[in-house]
């Protein structure tokens, strides 16, 4: 039996998200039916990734596995799926996994980015990338409240409504905020992340920027529990997934 | 009579080019509806440019310049426009012009970016922005031949196969190959430009960097005049119009 890991990069602009969902287009539906096509298989060949992204969000560094049906050369997984898949989702690397990797519960730390574009008007090049943040945002501010949210802390002001993760604690190794001009961007890297926590961090600096929310507020909101306490929940286009850390059983995203 | 003179951003992805033609959308036909809408006029407005953009091609400082018919503030074309414009085109701003003040014929320069992504495998989030090469690149050979290629030269071997410019002698103030990784971009400065001529520049650098045409070849492929002995004509989405310039009677693009 053969284990394949992927390293894939897609635009989540046209995906429901990574999860196969009926009816649907996916980037698990989209991989996995393009996986079939190549080793000539009917049955479904489940690729099991490394977390979900929401619809919109795009990866440049999504870790996925599968097992395929018969034995091809690890190239054929790298050129043979990216002329099968559609052009905003590709195979970057393709490599040999012990049998029971799990990309989901192997995976040590995570890294997303979220770009902000901050000037009074759009930009039509960067519309699909990055959220537009028409006022003025007081950096220094952002960059106090960002200190306060690293470490490890119960999240549970910073995840959506429906989330049902049972613990909530989570440790955040970086939350920095990039830039000076216009272009900005916050870069985000832990262990794990419960649903929406990026996009609610995001939007609380946001709103800690806009003056809406006191960074010296950050340890208390956190305290609180109470996702109505934290900020907005930014939106999906300006968030990527940028890589998934292994331990010594296999290499990061390179 | 109020002339006003904008600063234009577009993804050219869905866009029929810069003119005006029936049936299809184009960049031009789009600004004059809005523009007919915000000053609620029957009659078109015509907007003149400072040059056409092809299919795909983008623009981060297109200029161009109208008459409305009645007096607005300037930041109601700034902000009144871009709540009518679609998401891929954006008016970056507007300020007052000369009456005379023509968009083509008053630019000194033009600056344009080619964007290469240079890697064996395809990049989904560069996909509508980056020409995708995939063998490896020589650039000390490309800045060689990017070299021939800067000063006053005639252009005939450089242009589009129908392009019917009169003189075909052009001064390029520079022709720089950026990068060093897989994201690489080619700039090119001047006072004017032939037809598919930047496009022609990128696509014979590339095959410069490829090894088919030999950089000391390129002042005997200027002397041509021949079209058949430079390179290929690059895929229009790796360009982008970056900023045109004009002398003391309008301010350059900032």
């Amino acid at each position: 039996m053969m284990r394949v890991r992927l390293v894939v990069e897609y635009d989540g602009s046209d995906f429901a998200g990574w999860q196969v969902q009926p009816g649907r287009r996916t980037v698990q539906g989209t991989l996995e039916a393009a996986i079939a096509r190549l080793v000539k298989s009917e049955r479904r060949i489940v690729v099991a990734g490394a977390g979900r992204t929401d619809a919109g969000v795009h990866a440049e560094g999504m870790v996925c596995a599968f097992d395929p049906p018969r034995v091809l050369p690890l190239t054929a997984f790298v050129h043979g799926l990216n002329a099968l898949l559609p052009e905003d989702l590709a195979v970057r690397s393709a490599e040999l996994a012990p049998p029971d990797f799990d990309p989901r519960r192997d995976a040590r730390g995570k890294t997303y980015r979220y770009r902000l574009w901050n000037h009074p008007v759009r930009s039509p090049l960067r519309a699909r990338r990055c959220w537009h943040v028409r006022g003025p945002l007081d950096l220094a501010a952002m960059r106090e409240a960002a200190a306060h949210l690293r470490g490890t802390h119960d999240f549970s002001a910073f995840r959506a409504q429906g989330c049902e993760a049972k613990t909530t604690v989570r440790t955040l190794r970086a939350v920095e905020v990039r830039g000076s001009g216009p272009e900005l961007e916050i870069e985000v890297e832990g262990t794990a992340f419960l649903r929406f926590m990026v996009r609610s961090i995001a939007g609380t600096l946001v709103d800690v920027g806009q003056g809406r929310i006191d960074p010296a507020r950050i340890p208390e909101i956190l305290a609180s529990g109470d996702r109505a306490q934290a900020g907005r929940t930014a939106p999906a286009h300006g968030l990527t997934l940028v890589a998934v850390y292994y331990g010594d059983r296999t290499k990061a995203h390179g």
